[in-house]
């Protein structure tokens, strides 16, 4: 057997914890899959006196990410610091520049750095491996970068975010708000302190912009993913879904496009019995839509210090046989520049929810701008508005919630009839659009 | 850019002709990704002449497989004539003593031989890659060998075999009989002319034994597998499945045990509200229990000229790029026998269908043979017979269905309650036993 492959572990948070713990459990079996022994030798953490239920007495500490990763005891750098600048870059460059590979969970620094770090392990002939950065423990990068290969993609989507289904989840489940939901994730440690990356769907889009690259072979573009969260998702959204039979999940979606690739993300209606409606709590699933395969779908979680540690140990196996791809599945220089698609015509239609005042003419002006954009409608529906807001009179217009379905149309389309249904003073709140997939 | 890699394909049906077409298609992606170029250099197929929709004319035919094999104009040999012995078996054995890596979808030979085979691979050298022997088009090999490399797995289970759940699919939509359902795939090409194989459970057990080694680190034994087949199953049972919960699927199903590991294939009745509940058609899935990941489940096309070539090429971009692993996850040697264990206790209990003589005191005599082997029941149901079943005076004793669900036992202890039931002259035919899986 050859030599031991030595780990350098910057940061031994949650994750960082489970390698550690999963190196000491399954050791015997991961050394005779490597071809050799992989050895916890340094490590880098805020607090090292913490218990974090191994033995970590051989391990060399470092104060500082850089001197680990220049350390040259160190084969190896497995960067769980988090942060697309700061610490986790400089001790990912400093690495890579020291001709030793990295494996990373850090999905921000990938989407912000993802090709000039792949430029840089390509130059040194080392690995850049990232499987833990898309969907936690489930490997979409493997599937994407090596299972699929003779393929060419036409379309990657799924639930990249574990915590943005969880709220949507409980909201539908409970008819609770998002910000009650939200405050229990907060509290069963699903949700960060600060959620906004997560429930705005900015933590999606760089997943995205990962596998849009491993998919299309083109140039990581994080900046052309348009981007809309679930904060403004009302139990009424998720009420009329079901009713109408769908269900809400915030989806990260990635297209060829005839014009180029259509990244986005954003809450969609998805139909009830479709397997990805299926998928509920912190679990992630991501369908592949390729010319060869057909669908491929991948169910697992998206996150959690073990399952997160399982793709990190996947990764840090390959490193150890020797196994370099190229870190986006071709040289950095092959990779095609993306070509940003406007968001087409949506086929799957939309759901409008308006808040309408209730006054006579009130339908049929929203009806005629639908008609002026070319918009079809599939329905309207308005349920009975509570009878305490109800205005007797019927002068002041109390609003009440209309719901459109329209058929396939343009964002444009819709953007254009909603303002000028808003400058006709005909709605009391910003209209709710979320998007449906049909199939 | 290195040499090109010159594929020699054994067998151009079609999956093999997907192999040439998707080559032609997506060559040069696929080149980007491998590192170096993939040329069709050399075929062997019965029919020459015969239209492929893709350019062979520079392909060096040959009349036998193992000249094909040991061809220096062939640097690697893709296996697809199928069958567990004969050319297949010595076109894969002369490429390996070459020293020549072989990518192979042949689940009956890895069955029998994959054991000795890997050994032959590893001792020249090369790679011995069969992604497409175990579930079609979907990476399950990928998953179990190298993206959970990390983990201990204590269950894997799935659809295996796609012309299984089209055929349970159909009988349970349209309330066909197993034989109509069975002549249409036939007719569809779901089937073959001598469906044995596929229906009784031989295809779903060759392809657990290969998911079993690699899952657990054992040697392949294919013989230990308790094998039953669909072919039994009646629209009464999905009828009864259905009022239940549940839905009938064939499950191969691989668990570590305290005494060793269990490998069963058989009818299961799975929650209709389940993932896998929802696979239908000839579409495959599979899920892995593990220590790290917890449960990962991938779901995909099982067949198909094009998904099946989409895992071939898959194994030959690995290969083209060097990337040699252990047939089987670790070196062949470190694989440990497969200690057998017994069915054990079935947590989720029994559904059985009796046709029992409708005479005073059989459902007593029923009821007490299960509590003398310490079955409990949860349920006995039994529906009204037809009126033209009746008979009026009640002293023949017209067969009638009695529909029993136990909770957790032994499969040992309903065998043997079961034969006392027959020798007691309660039944009129031999009983209907499907297994329950509640989570």
């Amino acid at each position: 057997m050859n030599q031991p492959l030595r780990l350098g572990v910057a940061g031994l948070g949650t994750v960082g914890a489970s390698v550690a713990r999963i190196l000491a459990r399954n050791g015997e079996a991961i050394a005779a899959k490597a071809g050799r022994e992989i050895v916890l030798a340094g490590a880098c953490a805020r607090d090292r006196s913490r218990d974090r239920g191994v033995d970590l007495s051989r391990v060399a500490w470092h104060d500082d990410p850089v001197a680990l990763a220049r350390d040259p005891g160190i084969d190896c750098v497995v960067e769980l610091i988090g942060g697309e600048e700061g610490a986790a870059r400089a001790c990912v460059e400093a690495a890579l520049a020291a001709g030793k590979p990295v494996v990373t969970a850090n999905k921000a620094l990938l989407a912000r750095h993802g090709l000039a770090l792949a430029r840089l392990a390509e130059e040194r002939g080392v690995a850049l491996a990232f499987e833990a950065s898309s969907a936690g423990g489930v490997p979409v990068v493997k599937a994407l970068r090596e299972a699929l290969a003779g393929n060419r993609v036409r379309r990657v989507y799924g639930i990249l975010n574990g915590t943005c289904n969880y709220i949507l989840s409980r909201m539908e489940a409970e008819g609770l708000s998002f910000a009650e939901c939200l405050a229990d994730a907060q509290r069963l440690g699903y949700a960060e302190a600060d959620p906004t990356f997560d429930v705005e769907g900015f933590d999606t889009a760089h997943k995205l912009s990962i596998l849009t690259s491993l998919a299309f072979g083109v140039a990581l573009d994080s900046e052309a993913i348009y981007v809309e969260g679930i904060s403004k998702i009302a139990p009424l959204d998720l009420a009329m879904a079901k009713e109408l039979g769908y269900r809400v999940k915030l989806l990260g979606v990635a297209e060829r496009t005839k014009t180029g690739i259509e990244q986005r993300v954003h809450p969609t209606m998805v139909p009830r019995t479709s397997a990805i409606a299926q998928v509920m709590g912190v679990t992630n699933a991501v369908t592949i839509d390729a010319d060869a395969v057909g669908e491929l779908t991948l169910i697992g979680p998206g996150a959690g210090g073990e399952a997160t540690a399982s793709a990190v140990i996947a990764d840090i196996v390959d490193v150890a046989a020797g196994h370099v791809r190229p870190a986006f599945g071709m040289p950095a220089g092959r990779l095609e520049r993306l070509e940003r698609a406007p968001m087409q015509r949506h086929e799957g239609g939309y759901y409008i929810r308006l808040s309408v005042f209730d006054r006579p003419g009130s339908a049929a002006g929203i009806a005629t701008r639908m008609a002026q954009g070319d918009i079809s409608l599939e329905s309207i529906i308005q349920h009975r508005a509570r009878s305490a807001d109800v205005d007797p009179t019927g002068r002041s217009g109390t609003p009440v919630p209309v719901v459109l379905i329209t058929y396939a149309t343009t964002e444009a389309a819709i953007r254009e009839a909603l303002a000028r249904i808003h400058a006709d003073g005909l709605v009391a709140e910003p209209p709710q659009v979320i998007r449906i997939e049909r199939d």
